[in-house]
């Protein structure tokens, strides 16, 4: 794909920025006084949940697609995911007004399928392994000419999410600590990109599953370590580090925390209850991780991006 | 109580708005493009979900209180309540540094009744039925001295809730129709209020469930009909339509339009799944209704009011 071939410069987020805005949503920052209280902290929360297709995704995925050249928006592009990324490539694909080709493993289930058709997606089943999907993939982009748009391990993915925090930092708060969650790392690359360039002094910190802790032990060892066997009921971060997105993460962030399964569904819980919003589990990790972390975070502005709110509603772990 | 004696002003309203501003959100108003396609009209959504104590009745609990005189004050407030109200009274107490009785029934859930200790009122238990509670009310207010505050049968509550559209009109918006649930009419005597004397060519339409359908019934045999057993999910809305509630409503309503479960079921969903926000049953009526009746507001400006969002987690009806 048409990557930028460098790190994105504040310039460059701020022009993806512009080019994105129309077709997507800026997103409110909320606070809840009960959940400040519990803290000990002031928190900010970004609403990515409020986005377009329901996730942060839709920043990247539009300005991944709209910074292709003619010739390559005519051949499509193409994708594998199960996730977010899938929705909000074919809905960007569909806004552009080309063909968008996602490969899912043929036990994705049936409420993500619906959403991929349903913003003009076409589907291509594979079998449900890495090796299937590739391979998938692969032809699908010889037969097509399609680019391929991956969901994280790309510049101008990660260019795109950076526009998230540059929302942020236009509020007038000044951040002491911004918190993302960390799956493949486009969101945590691009907000501590931005960040960087605007507040250098503001820590970084990213909230991690311990049954998905990649980022965190690649972080700790200072070399990329792929994860082999997640199990998290954060679904939206069990896939691995990206590659260049730890290239960044390990220059500018500052540190990563693990929480659990039930710190999870407890941060999500208070989410709901306190705030009536609806996130989903990947979204609560950084709040139970500043929870489980009180001290480090005392008397600070924190903001924490909600990355998401695609939930199987009938499915909610709360008893 | 120390009741307005006349229906109030919209200088009434007005003064009970910077009355309790102090102490209540001012919510936001959101609005979701893909609930607008599938409703073929334009709909803004007042978050009342996002208030204080998570409902509108912050705003009547508040404004009845802080209108006491002195005297009144210093021995306090009582109601029988185990919704909502009984939260926001509690809540309004405390700060105004007063007591507050809190008459509910012995099989109340759990956690209805934590959360009115956690605003800082004393539960006071009774046998679970109408004459229990009226005559453990009446045996509270002897003994204190305490005024009663009634859930919404009292123009205070009413001039109030009063507010709630007040902001709405607040926005500039040219409303066609506001939309709002009934069960005991504080809101949506309130809302047609405001309205009327802001807006008086705007429609004031109400949705009730099908099996707490007094109001219904009530406004087209145009004389109060008592609800007997009622039975619906939104249980914010099984009290039965109250006297001066009654009243106003007869005069500035347009309309009442009535759900069955499985409709207010789905508008809920719809909401839960599109906005990414929750709410309770009661408030997924009218959206319901509009649903229901599509011809009657294609094209229109919508405003409608999402009362509350106080739902067991655990018990919501997704499948």
């Amino acid at each position: 794909m048409n990557t930028t071939p460098k790190t994105p410069s504040l310039e460059d987020i701020r022009e993806a920025h512009q080019r994105i805005q129309p077709f997507i949503h800026k997103t409110p920052i909320l606070t809840s006084s009960a959940i400040d209280a519990m803290a000990g902290c002031q928190i900010f929360f970004k609403c990515e949940n409020f986005q377009k297709v329901g996730a942060f995704k839709a920043r990247g995925a539009a300005n991944a697609v709209m910074k292709l050249s003619p010739e390559q928006l005519a051949k499509g592009v193409a994708t594998h995911s199960s996730g977010n990324h899938a929705a909000a490539l074919a809905r960007a694909a569909t806004i552009a007004g080309i063909k968008s080709y996602i490969v899912m493993p043929s036990n994705a289930p049936e409420i993500k399928k619906k959403a991929v058709r349903s913003y003009g997606g076409e589907i291509i089943e594979c079998e449900p392994n890495l090796i299937a999907r590739e391979t998938t993939l692969n032809a699908v982009v010889e037969k097509t000419g399609a680019t391929f748009i991956p969901p994280y391990d790309a510049m101008d993915v990660i260019e795109g999410q950076a526009t998230c925090a540059l929302e942020m930092w236009e509020e007038s708060i000044a951040f002491d600590t911004i918190m993302a969650p960390v799956g493949g790392g486009g969101l945590l690359a691009g907000t501590a990109l931005t960040t960087h360039y605007i507040s250098p002094d503001t820590k970084i910190i990213a909230g991690e599953p311990e049954g998905a802790d990649d980022a965190f032990r690649s972080f700790q060892a200072k070399k990329l370590i792929p994860m082999t066997v997640p199990k998290t009921i954060a679904d939206g971060l069990l896939t691995s580090l990206g590659k260049i997105n730890f290239d960044i993460i390990l220059e500018y962030v500052d540190d990563i925390l693990t929480v659990n399964d039930e710190e999870i569904i407890a941060a999500m819980r208070l989410v709901y209850e306190r705030m009536k919003i609806i996130i989903e589990p990947s979204c609560a990790v950084p709040l139970a991780a500043l929870l489980k972390n009180k001290e480090r975070f005392a008397g600070q502005k924190v903001g924490i991006i909600l990355s998401g709110g695609n939930v199987d509603l009938a499915k909610l772990p709360f008893k």
